[in-house]
């Protein structure tokens, strides 16, 4: 690197072509072209930051999945964390470490995936690292949001007689939806200017896993009901029953945000739903620790079934 | 992934282990642990956001760079953007893709080096991301910080009559001080206090190449004086003197700040410096544009003689 004489301007010219194709918000007066970028919170909220890492082979796979997809999931990703705080995101920052013999190419039609989305809730692309290599393509996004509001909205806020909540059907994500789905913000803020939320989260690794996390940091316990599982219809209908069920519940990636609330904003939410959706109910919370499912077979222990990376 | 009902805790075991070892502060309520972190930024300053990846084989050597310089060394490039502003940094947020079988013990090594900086700064590692892969080791950090009290500092703000100065003197970085230099941010902090700077970037690629930037956004010109430029001792002195020059300002990875201000707010700055540390006048900026340096031998055009990564 040291005393290199030549002009390698690859990277440059890169950066160039996305700042000309950057939306200008006014909270964010500084962008892509200086040391780092200023942002303008709206005082008195709290700054929400979120960052997500995606790496070929791992997430997605460069050559199967059409890279507009890639990139634009890179982003919904981290939009949806931000849903899942009950905030509206601001920024991005994108880095990449770009396969170096299609750095280019692959780039424009990452960023065009990205951008579109961006677009769409308003968010500026206000930063980020390029490089190339000889490695596979890894994208890493970090979006920074504010709160709009209401107080934090937790995983640890639970509690005993709340009811949950999910805001679609859940199951058969692999499919296709993991890279199309549209993050919940609009949701999140239909939800924080109705009502109190306990707890939320979005769903990544499927709500039998998820759910624990709200579990284990409110210590509280939570019985499902099986009949109010929304079964989404990527999942095969030819399956019996339960093993939909089970998908509904396991398969993870749907990125619905799952939340809790009293029963009293419980009721509230039911008989005035936001325009245009309706939050679906599925259990409640108890005081009695771990996961429970009712079926038409009784109350029986939730299996898990949620996967997580292994790190060996 | 989907349906995968195994139990693989090693990216959980490793998050909990961060976590412990994560100082918290006032400013970040929320850090690792939920879906995405709070912070409380000073009311009326902005927020500062600056990211940076670095990819094993690219910017280090896994097995020649200890880790903890590794892990050391990512977080204070980023560090150093945030002083770039003027600002001070508030929470990181690390992402990094491990390689799959040695990931933890690694992981340990390259947190140690990044908690011992941050705990240096104040800095609260308040959330990432992490993955394991087949692929080599990927870091990406992102700082998220605020101003503090003037007026933006970028780099469009030179102006003719202004003086150039930096922080220290430069080259001979990769010999080894690129791994462990000291971000400038309790030198901004000094300079914001006393001056107003008109423009300021870090040094990463060189004077040469750097300055440019200034340059181009203020759409003004410089000339350097040789004389005063500041050879670092790490710079082989049995080179001949102008092979020592070319090394100050095109070696890069100095990690100094470079920034301009006002003849009369130099004479204040020199003649008052702050406590410990005394900037270092390097030239002026002029309205003619292009950049110059002045040697015995008159005035002649700076060779540029930065590196950047290249992208084909």
């Amino acid at each position: 690197m040291s005393g290199q004489v030549e002009f390698l301007r690859g990277e440059f010219q890169l950066i160039d072509w996305v700042r000309q194709r950057s939306a200008s918000y006014p909270q964010v007066p500084v962008g892509i072209g200086d040391d780092a970028a200023l942002l303008s919170p709206t005082s008195g909220e709290e700054v929400i930051v979120t960052t997500d890492m995606l790496m070929d082979g791992r997430h997605f796979i460069v050559g199967q999945t059409p890279p507009e997809l890639i990139g634009r999931k890179s982003l919904a990703v981290n939009l949806s964390d931000i849903a899942a705080m009950g905030g509206r995101p601001i920024a991005a920052f994108i880095s990449w470490a770009l396969p170096r013999h299609q750095g280019r190419d692959l780039a424009e039609s990452l960023f065009t995936g990205m951008a579109g989305l961006a677009r769409e809730f308003d968010v500026s692309i206000a930063g980020g690292d390029t490089n190339s290599w000889d490695g596979p393509l890894v994208i890493n996004v970090t979006v920074v949001g504010e709160t709009i509001g209401q107080r934090r909205i937790l995983r640890s806020g639970a509690q005993p007689g709340d009811v949950i909540f999910v805001t679609g059907p859940l199951g058969g994500s692999l499919a296709g939806r993991h890279l199309t789905f549209t993050p919940r913000i609009s949701e999140a803020i239909d939800l924080v200017q109705r009502v109190r939320l306990n707890a939320m989260l979005d769903l990544s690794d499927g709500v039998a896993s998820d759910l624990r996390h709200i579990l284990n940091q409110s210590r509280v316990g939570a019985t499902l009901d099986a009949r109010s599982i929304p079964i989404h219809t990527d999942v095969d209908r030819h399956l019996p029953h339960r093993e939909q069920l089970r998908k509904a519940l396991t398969d993870g990636e749907d990125f619905e945000l799952l939340f809790t609330v009293s029963g009293s904003d419980a009721e509230q939410l039911l008989a005035n739903p936001p325009p245009g959706w309706k939050p679906i109910q599925i259990g409640n919370i108890d005081g009695e620790l771990g996961c429970r499912i009712r079926t038409e077979k009784g109350i029986e222990p939730l299996p898990t079934g949620g996967w997580e990376h292994p790190l060996d």
